[in-house]
C-alpha cells in the first residue's frame, strides 16, 4: 500500500473545517499529509505544521505549488480549506501544476472567479474535486441510485432544507470568528446563508435527483439587525422538466443545529432523509408502507453498502461520510497514477459553478423583490 | 344540563366529514342532534337521519330553516357540512333565522359567495363558526399561547406544511367520490389541494402567530395527467410586520398520509408541531436544550389544560381537537342564550374570508407564473 | 336506530375512569345513559347524576340493580367504575339480574373476589365484559391478527413495559385522592403499581400473543418511603410453550407519562408498538426492512380498519380505542337482544382472571425474594 | 507532537473488530501502528501486515512482545483484538514486558483466565484499558457525570438492553465466521448472547450509574436449534445500596441492529439514551418537561464537550465513540512516559473482571433455574 501525499492550504488554527479534512482524510488510511500552507504568515503555518506534524511547511500555497511540483516526492494532492476568497488562486497554483485538489466548498466567493476555476481545473490534466460532503452519506449514495434505477418514477416534488440557530444573535460583533468572516461579503461572497448551508440543500437535491434547475425566486432576509448578508433563505425552485422544488436555508431557527433533510416524491414513490440521524431513510413505495431503510442495513443497494465501515445499527456519521469523499477520491487519484480511469459520484467543478449560479440567481432574485430567474 | 338542540346539513350518506362532526358534537356531551337535511333528496335525508336516530329530517335546508326557527324547541344551532358550494346559501338561510351556524371550512367556494356569507355572518344575531379544527388542538392552542406572551420573541419565519398522498394516481378517474368532488373546480372552487388542505396549514399559521398575511407568490401545479385543480402547491409567504414563510401543500407525496407541521421561529425561541402526533410540542428558548411539551403534561399553560380531558401520556387526537372546537362552540352558545359573552378562540367568519383570499391570490399568482401579489 | 339503555355504578365526582367510560360510550353514539349509582351516598349521587343530565339515579347499585331490572324500560347493560374492591359484589348484583356488565380492570382486589365473580359470570345469562381497553387500539388488533396468522413465525421473546412518573413523590401523603386509593391495600388490593398498570401491560402481551403464562419471577418495590404497595415491578416471565419475557412496570420514572409498550419477536419477524403514539406500528419480516405500519393506512389488516373511524394520519388515541371496546361490546348486546352470537375479542372474565393471578403470582414471587412462582 | 508507537495482535484477516480499532486509533492521529501479529500463521501475518502498510510484522504474540521490548523504538502499547480466549495470554505477554495493553471485550473467556489477567496487570507497571467502547459516547460521559453530580438524585432504577437480530437464524451452520465463533464455547466462553453484547449493556448501566452489582436472576435461552450458547437473556439486578435492575440482551429480535439502550431513573429525574442515534439524551427533571441534550450542544456538560470534534448536529458515531476511548488512552500513555498520572473514566481490568463476574453469575443462574446468585 503505498499512500497519497497529499498536502494541505489553510486549516492551521482553530479552523473547525480544516481539522474535519485532516480526520476525513485519515479514517481509511489511504493519505499522508506531507506538507501545509496552514496560516496567513510563514510563521504561523510553520507552527501550526509542527503541532499537527507535517513534514514541510511553507509561507503560501504559490511557493508550496512550486515547491512541491518541483519535489521528486512532492504532494499529489492538496486540500483546500481556506475562506472561499481564496478557493479560486489556491486551486488555479496547483492545478497548473497538475496537482490534484480537494477544495472546500462553494467553489468561490464571486461568479468571476466561479468561471475562472472552472477554466483552471478544465486546462490542468489533474482531478479537481469540491467536497459537498453530504453527497458522501451512505443513505445519500443509495437515494440517487433508487431515483436513477426508477424506484421513484417521475421526479415531481423536491423539498430540500438546511437549517441552524447559531446565528440567531449577532455574534458577529461579540468577535466570534465563525461568525465573522461568514457575514462578510469580502470573504463570503454574495451570499451569506444562502452559500455557506444553501448551497448544500441545493447540491444535495441535485445530487439524489440528477435534476438541473431551470429557474428560482428567492426571498433572502437578514432578521438580526445590522448583519450584511442574508441569514434566512426562502426558494421556490423549477427543475428542467417539469419537476418543482422549494429550499428553505436559516441560520436564525432555534431548535435547529444542523438540520439538513431532504425529500423527494415521485409519480412511484418518495423518500426523506435527516442528516442528523443519517443512519435511515425513510422510503414509502406508493400504496404500500414506508420502509425504513437503513445504512448498510437488509434492502441495502450496492452504493450504500461501498460507502459503509461498520455494520447497520452502529451509526457512521459526517465525519464518515466525509471521508467517503476522501476515499472515493482517492481511488480516482490512485486510477490517475496508471492513467486510468474509474466511474466515480464526486462533486465536481461543474457541482460547483452550478452552486455558483444558485447563490448569485437567489442574490438576483432577492434583490429584484423575488421575481423569478433564470439559473 | 341542558344540551343545545343542534341540525345537520349534509353529512347524510357516507361522507367522511359529517360522522366526524357528529361524533366532535357528542364527545363533551353538550349538544342533542334533532333535525336533518342530510342529503339532496328528501327521501335520501330521512333515510339517513333514521339510520342516524335523528328526529326531525327535512328535504332542504331552506325548509328546515324555516321550521325550526319556528318550532318552540326549534334547533339553536346547525352544523353546516356539504361541499364547498353550498356553505354561503346554508349558512345564510340560518343566520338570517338567528340560528347558530357551525360550518366546515373552507368558507365558501367563490370569492363572491365569501363577501356574501361575511355581509350574512355580520347582519345575524347569530355567531358564525368555522371548524378550522386543527386549531382545537391542546398543543396548538399552548403555542399560540406562547407567542401571545412573547416567549418567542418578535416572529422571523414560518414554516407551514401539509402533505398528503392519496391523489398520487388519479383516483377521480375511477370513481372515488372524495376524489371526484375535490378534483371538480364546479364543487371546490378555483383551488384543489390548496383549498382542501393549504388553508388549514396557512390558518394554523396564522392562529399560532396572529399574524396578517401581506402578500404571497404561489407555484401551483396539477402533476396528474388531466387533473382539473392544483394537486401540489409551493407558496412563498410575506406578513405585514417582516415575517416571512413558506407553506408547502402536496396530495402526490408518497408517505405522507396527514402529515401537517407548524414550524414558528422568533428572536428568542422557536416551536415545531406535527399533527400525526399532534400530544408533543417541542419548544427550544434560543441557546437552551429543545423542550418535549406534553398535551397537558409539565409546563402546560392553561390554554393546554383546558382543552385536555386524559392524563398526559395517554393520547387524543383529531377527534378530541375537532370536539373542542364543538365544545368552545357550546360555551359560546349557552352564553348567548343569557346574553353574556365569553372571550374565545374560535374561527370567525373573517378567518374564513382570509382562508378565501389566501386561496384566491395563490390561484392568481400562479396564473401569473408566480408573481408576487397582495392577499 | 335504538341505542342499548345503560347505567353506571361509580364515576361521580371527578374520577378520572368514569368519565372516560362515558365519553367511550358516547363515540359512537350506541348507548344511552338512562341510570346511575354513581357515588357513595344516595345525594351525592343525585347531584352528579343530574350534573350528567342522567335520568334515573339511586343511592345504592344493590337498590339500582333491583329497581333497573324491574322496569320495561330497564338498562340492559352497566358500567362498573369503582375503586377495585367493589367490583365484585356490583358486578354481580346485575349479573344476577341479567344485566350485561362492563368493569373497569383489574377485575377485583382479591383472589377470592375474582374467583366469585367468575362463578357469578358464568352462572348468569348476561355478558361480562372487562375493559382492558389498550386492547382496543386498531394497531394492536393488526398485531393480533399477524401473530395469529403467523406471520412472526413461533413467539420466541415478549418485551412488555409500562412506565409512569407521577408517583416518584409521596403524592398520597399529600391529599391527592387518585394517589390515596392506588396505594392503599384496602382499595386497590395487594398489588400497588403491578395492579394498577402492570396488569394492563401483561394483558396487552397476552391479547396480542395469545400465548398462556405459566410461571414468573417478581421483584416489587416500594420506592418511596412509607408506600403501602410496590411503585416498581421487574418480573421475568415464561410462557407455555417455551417463549420468555419480560415485563417492567413502573410509576416512578421521571420522563415516563404513559409510556406503555410491547414488542414481540418470533422466528419470522418482529414487531414493536407504543400507545403514546399508537397510530403506528412498526414491522420487520426478518432479513427485510422495517414496515412502518399505520392505523388504516397501507397493509392495514381487517381487525385494524374494522376499529378505525377516520383516515390515516388522522390520529385516534385513546379515547377512541376505549370506544373501541363500547363499539364491540354493543355488537355483542344487539346480538344478545336476539339469542345470537357474534364473534369478538373483547377481554372476559377470564381474562380478569389471569390478570388477577398475575397480580397474586407477582406478590407471591416477591414476597419469597423474588423465586420462581406457578400463576 | 510525536505519536505513540503502537503494536496489533489478531486484526489480521477481514476480522471486523481489527478495522474498528485501527480507525480509532488514526481518527485524532495521536498513534502510528508500527508492529502487529495480525493473524494465526507468520505467512498470513506478513501478507496483512503488507496490505495494511505496518512496518513489522511477528509470526507470534510472544515473538512480538519480546522483540518489540528489546527495541529502542519498539512499541509502547498493543491493541489485543483476538477472539476472546487469546485475551489472557496475549494480554500477559506484553505487560510483562511493561508495553501498554488496549485490549477489546469481554476480559477473556474464563474466570481463571479474568483473575489471571487481573494479577498480570496489577503486577505490570504498564496500563491496561479494556475498550469497553460505548464508554466513550459523548452523552454517555454526559449522563455519568449527570449522575455523579446528583441531578438524578439516588438512583432506583436501571433498565438496559443490547438487542440484536442477526443471529435470528442459524448462520453458524451456513459458514458465516463472526457466527461460528460467537457461538463456540471454545473460544467465546460460557456465555455467547450475554458475553458478546449482555456485557456491554451490563458495563454501560454501571459507568454511568456507579453502581455496584450485589447479586442477579437470569435466564438464558439458545432459541435457535442446536446453538450452542445463549441467544437471548433476560436478567433481573439488585444493586448495591437498593437499585433494581432489568438486562435485556438479544441476538435473535428482528428489527433490531445494535439497539443498545440504557435507562435511568432516580429521586430526582431520569435519562434515557440509544445508540442507535448517540447524538442525543433525553432528560427529564421531575416535575418538568423532557429536556433533549445533544452532543456538543445546549446544556453540554465538560464531560461532554471533552469527547466532541464536531459541531453539535453534525452526527459522531461508533467510530469516534470508540477513538475518544483511544483519544483518552492516549492522554494516560503519554502522561506515563514522564510517569505523571492522569484522571481519566477508561475502563479497567477490575471493570473487565466485573464484566466476567457477571457473565459467569448469569451462567450459574440459569443452570439453576434462574435463581438469585451473588456475583
Amino acid at each position: 500500500m503505498t499512500r497519497i501525499r497529499l498536502g494541505m492550504v489553510g486549516g492551521g488554527n482553530d479552523a473547525f473545517i480544516g481539522a474535519v479534512h485532516r480526520i476525513a482524510a485519515r479514517i481509511d488510511d489511504r493519505y499522508e499529509l506531507v506538507a501545509g500552507a496552514l496560516s496567513s504568515t510563514p510563521e504561523k503555518s510553520a507552527a501550526s505544521a509542527e503541532a499537527l506534524g507535517i513534514a514541510r511547511s511553507y509561507g503560501s500555497f504559490e511557493d508550496m505549488a512550486a515547491a512541491e511540483a518541483a519535489r521528486e516526492d512532492g504532494i499529489e494532492a492538496v486540500a483546500i480549506v481556506t475562506p472561499n476568497h481564496v478557493h479560486c488562486a489556491a486551486s488555479a497554483a496547483f492545478l497548473k501544476h497538475g496537482i490534484h485538489v480537494i477544495c472546500d466548498k462553494p467553489l468561490t466567493s464571486t461568479m468571476e472567479d466561479a468561471h475562472a476555476l472552472v477554466a483552471a481545473a478544465e486546462a490542468s490534466s489533474a482531478k479537481f474535486i469540491l467536497t459537498h460532503n453530504y453527497t458522501g452519506y451512505p443513505l445519500i449514495r443509495q437515494a440517487r441510485q433508487m431515483v436513477a434505477d426508477g424506484t421513484l418514477g417521475k421526479i415531481r416534488v423536491v423539498q430540500a432544507k438546511y437549517a441552524q440557530d447559531w446565528l440567531t444573535q449577532p455574534l458577529e460583533g461579540e468577535g466570534v470568528k465563525q461568525a465573522e468572516w461568514r457575514t462578510d461579503p469580502a470573504r463570503s461572497g454574495a451570499g451569506g446563508c444562502v452559500g455557506d448551508i444553501g448551497t448544500h440543500a441545493f447540491n444535495l437535491a441535485g445530487f439524489v435527483t440528477g435534476l438541473t434547475l431551470d429557474s428560482l425566486a428567492a426571498d433572502l432576509d437578514s432578521f438580526v439587525e445590522g448583519r450584511r448578508l442574508d441569514d434566512n433563505v426562502h426558494v421556490l425552485l423549477r427543475y428542467a422538466g417539469g419537476a418543482k422544488g422549494m429550499l428553505w436555508s436559516s441560520q436564525v431557527a432555534p431548535g435547529n443545529e444542523n438540520r439538513l433533510t431532504l425529500r423527494v416524491y415521485g409519480e412511484k414513490g418518495g423518500i426523506e432523509w435527516g442528516q442528523e440521524n443519517p443512519n435511515v431513510l425513510h422510503y414509502t413505495p406508493y400504496g404500500e408502507p414506508t420502509r425504513i431503510l437503513t445504512r448498510g442495513g437488509s434492502g441495502a443497494l450496492p452504493a450504500n453498502l461501498d460507502a459503509t465501515r461498520i455494520p447497520p445499527g452502529h451509526p457512521e456519521g459526517y465525519l464518515e461520510g466525509f471521508a467517503n469523499i476522501y476515499n472515493e477520491a482517492a481511488d480516482v487519484i490512485l486510477a490517475d497514477r496508471e492513467d486510468k480511469i474509474v466511474a466515480h459520484v464526486l462533486p465536481s467543478v461543474q457541482d460547483g459553478l452550478q452552486g455558483m449560479k444558485f447563490i448569485d440567481a437567489c442574490v438576483r432574485s432577492s434583490a429584484s423583490d423575488a421575481a423569478w430567474v433564470k439559473v
